[in-house]
């Protein structure tokens, strides 16, 4: 099933995704018909408390950014604030000469959960979405650490849908367009560490909430996106997540709807 | 005037803290008298959306550390799941030998910020809490990058109030003290980059929402903690958090209440 959230009149809400429409999924609401999709205003599928990313988790990515492989995961978060939905832009900030698109599985998480074994992962995952880990590349050269390179506004497009009727993440095709190029032609085969064993390696760490988003890697291709561009996510049995690319004026602009 | 947040029967809410009691600022609950404080859970004060914390802000720390002072913040996130109020138990991760104390001034965010100047940003501060941005100093060697490293649960402890009658936070003598014993002893003038730059320069990265909490550094003198201590930090007009420290024992054992 695919799930979205929408803005619908003065409502915000859950609902299951349809041809072309969708099913309110909070009944208090009184929304018991389909409502035709250009009715609605699709949102990011969800919010997080947090998001957990995976740093180097494809062998050829790694060697692309000059990363030896590790023995262990290596994570970083990237804040709430920069997530987006499907069409909403990403802002490239003046501050950055150098901003790349990062294709990546992401994990939603269905139930909290913590020290869990890779084999009890799947009962705590709700489902999956397509995302965008976009990163300044050259700020991540400067810092070493990732909090600003990864962290702008806009960074972390998210969507369109969360698909819950994935049973094997581990053997999907992922792919990033950018104007109809392919860039980035990866499968998640190709992971170091599996979904199920980072999500377990994560919750070792910290306690994972319901709506808390894992991205788990990029494979190789990363390159820079510039204003005008589309860029394009696709992922196997998951999703299509498409977003313009537009530059930040730093004067303030409105942060696009959460 | 000093803010908690407290459990009290079913509700949880927020208070402003006199002598020995607690007076609800949430009006629609009904409790106009004060409650002793011996009636209330004291948890932490804030449950931000966001903590972002600043790597390395004062210079002798990075001497300490082997860091050279850097032209701009460099800045990471913890996860929300870090955080614990005063005394609750910071728990030690089998994984790690060596964690480590860091006293930290505290910012806590009043209201949604983005491309701030210097100047501006006393009027989005809601106010200051004392806080530990409690670090496994192996496993930041070993990542180089800080989401394990910083991120276990239990490691933020912030509390026990946010004090919100500080005009200037860059004047400010800021100590840890481990089984009584000063391990930490500096003041916040010493900063690299001062509380309202660094508030600044985070806000031109990411829009900051009320309660978010932003971590200013940590002076020189960051040591290891050791099951049965218990660590204290003292910021001047700010407060004084407790904290005792005990070994997890990754078996699952439940969250404390946030």
């Amino acid at each position: 099933m695919r799930i979205v959230r929408v803005q619908y009149r003065e409502h915000t809400f859950y609902a299951s995704l349809a041809e072309n429409a969708v099913v309110c999924l909070n009944k208090a609401l009184g929304l018991a018909q389909p409502i035709p999709l250009e009715e609605v205003i699709v949102l990011p599928p969800v919010m997080p408390t947090k998001i957990v990313c995976a740093a180097v988790n494809y062998r050829a990515h790694g060697a692309e950014l000059g990363h030896t492989v590790p023995d262990e995961p290596r994570i970083f978060l990237k804040p709430p604030s920069s997530i987006i939905g499907p069409g909403h832009p990403i802002l490239l900030p003046p501050s950055s000469t150098r901003v790349d698109h990062e294709c990546e599985l992401a994990v939603v998480i269905g139930k909290t959960g913590r020290h869990l074994d890779p084999a009890d992962v799947r009962e705590y995952v709700f489902g999956y979405a397509c995302a965008n880990d976009v990163t300044a590349r050259d700020l991540q050269k400067i810092d070493g650490i990732f909090g600003r390179a990864k962290g702008f506004d806009t960074f972390c497009p998210i969507g369109p849908w969360i698909e819950t009727q994935i049973e094997e993440p581990d053997a999907l095709t992922i792919r990033t367009l950018v104007n109809g190029q392919v860039r980035q032609n990866g499968t998640t085969a190709d992971m170091i560490f599996k979904t199920f064993e980072l999500v377990s390696f994560i919750s070792k760490i910290m306690t994972l909430n319901p709506g808390d988003v894992i991205l788990t890697g990029t494979p190789e291709g990363v390159g820079p996106l510039h204003a005008g561009d589309e860029v394009r996510i696709e992922i196997e049995g998951v999703g299509l997540l498409i977003n313009p690319v537009l530059s930040d004026t730093d004067d303030g602009r409105e942060k696009p709807v959460q």
